[in-house]
């Protein structure tokens, strides 16, 4: 969504609140509710989607905090757009201690409105403004990212080819980024150690492909980067993680349908185009990889999976591969390879598994 | 060190190795002891040295696998070296599966003996061709990093100018890197987010400087890089971190002298330049911060440090500010400098702190 849309929602919701007390009536704000009961598998879509329930914020003598709060974080939302300036949640808890009685006391407080805000308008936090705290995500590879100078505005082609043994790393915000490919696919690491290795060996130079280091669970930032190029260039992502159930669960679960607990996001930083690169319970087997046993909270994770996650439940593929593995009783990660040599990955396991794409799980 | 020196000094270890064996003696390798006690300041160089205490490790019936294993990592490195390949410490313990009776089971075992090594040619990891798993560290600003294309060996120049809202993902060796700025000193910020602000905003333009997001404790990479351009280019370090225990000593501390478990190494890690910018207990009175009271934790760590920290016990202005801190039993947020506006930082307070850099914490 334009800067200017943002604004102009901004604007309509604090004039119907205006004109309702100016009427004489309670001015009230409806937000729709963010809990997994609200939520249902768009298996069209991809991604969790929010169902229709509500909650309704209304002026009384109970509210009236809560109220001036959310009414004060539009405002900073609209001040920022206006300037396009940034906050951080921590920053913005903190521009609270300005705002006398409607001051926020811990940054708990401030999330949930903001998160009231993000929800009310149907964007996300940093269409508002509001950028996370953590960064994360290099990239390397055939790619141009084009952004502007921040001071001149004048525009900037990232060259992402040209960083030798470094990486770019993807800034807080993404949404103005372009993109410039002519890779073929997008192949997202979880550790920085293997995606060193490929950045060293010029991998997506052979492969023609982009390069992401996620560093474990994707960031926010990370996440959309992959989302926006992806859909932008039709670009299909590969996810090449540890072969075990967090990195099944946490880290490819949630890069690709989001997460329960905010729902309401999941359009925007889900990456429905993801397929499962490995380490596969069966690439275990296959390549003979070194294991560790399944410690306790891997097979809860595993047993959860399959018991409670709507995305492993619609996937017959993921529940027999999840099911192998508690079989098996071990785990092996990505940088299990180097058992066949330093270089084994580059030179067999990753083109043995690109040959087949069609077999990724889903 | 040179590729072609560290060669050659594993190669003068085993030949010493073989010369012995061959002779019918028993062979042996003298490692310098790496502890606390084997620890002095040496305020002079600004960082921990060791003392020269050693053990030996002599091959016997008992220590016929650790010495192999010593001689296998050797070798390893070697390889590594003479590629110009990299291996994570993770992928050296993947690979010793292969060492037959020789392999390690846990790798915190490996761990240590590439310690071990590192410390016997009084070289650092990375020299020997071996990586940290961790990323870490961003950077912006008047600065060109000298790089090469790993394909092609062609020189790159990565000019950290036009990076637009992202930034130069430092990689995780830096041994080859060179250097071309005009910049006058170099910032180290804690948190990606204040990172963020003085980018979007080109603070580095203004200010004629480099800033570098080390996102909490500074990676080993990290402090290596600042510490390479830092010394090649004679810039000041200025450390802006939160006011707390943790920020003084986990992140300053650290940073500036090393630690004290990794003794061996701080004389590559180490930013002896380093000066402490804020945020101060006197910045938490003179700026009006909003605090959070210090927790427990907070309270022994900055009890620990006045009692049992050489290079606190060797500065009576850090003894002076961390009483005080203690004695007003708060901490400060770098970010909540936000209450006085969210650019307050950029227009006021660097500027003001920046006027004085005289009055900094050594």
């Amino acid at each position: 969504m334009a800067a200017s849309s943002v604004v102009k929602k901004i604007k309509e919701q604090a004039s119907l609140v205006e004109k309702s007390a100016a009427a004489g009536d309670k001015p009230s704000l409806r937000f729709p509710v963010r809990s997994l009961a609200n939520v249902r598998y768009d298996a069209t879509r991809g991604h969790f989607t929010m169902k229709t329930a509500r909650k309704e914020r209304t002026l009384t003598v109970g509210t009236v905090k809560a109220f001036a709060q959310t009414l004060k974080m539009m405002a900073l939302s609209k001040q920022l757009v206006d300037a396009n300036d940034i906050a951080t949640k921590r920053e913005a808890y903190y521009v609270s201690k300005n705002w006398g009685e409607a001051r926020f006391l811990e940054q708990p407080e401030s999330d949930t409105v903001m998160d009231d805000v993000e929800a009310l308008f149907g964007v996300n936090r940093e269409q508002l403004g509001f950028i996370p705290e953590e960064k994360g995500g290099e990239v390397a590879g055939a790619l141009v990212v084009i952004d502007r100078d921040p001071a001149s505005g004048r525009q900037l082609r990232i060259d992402c080819t040209k960083f030798g043994s470094g990486a770019y790393s993807i800034p807080n915000s993404v949404e103005h980024l372009g993109f410039e490919t002519k890779a073929t696919f997008i192949l997202a690491i979880e550790t920085a150690g293997m995606f060193q290795r490929l950045v060293k060996h010029g991998y997506w130079q052979t492969a023609r492909c982009i390069l992401v280091s996620m560093g474990g669970v994707p960031t926010r930032a990370c996440r959309r980067f992959i989302r926006r190029l992806a859909d932008e260039k039709g670009l299909p992502v590969y996810v090449f993680v540890d072969g075990d159930p967090y990195g099944i669960s946490n880290i490819y679960r949630t890069l690709k349908v989001g997460s329960g607990n905010a729902a309401h996001l999941n359009e925007y930083f889900c990456v429905p185009q993801a397929r499962f690169l490995g380490i596969t319970p069966q690439d275990i087997i296959d390549y003979e990889l070194p294991t560790h046993p399944l410690k306790d909270v891997d097979i809860k994770r595993a047993k959860d999976a399959l018991k409670n996650d709507p995305f492993v439940q619609h996937y017959k593929a993921w529940q027999k591969a999840i099911t192998q593995m508690i079989g098996m009783g071990v785990r092996a990660e990505q940088q299990a390879l180097a058992k066949h040599g330093l270089n084994y990955v580059i030179d067999e396991y990753l083109p043995r598994k690109l040959a087949h794409t069609e077999k990724f799980l889903p």
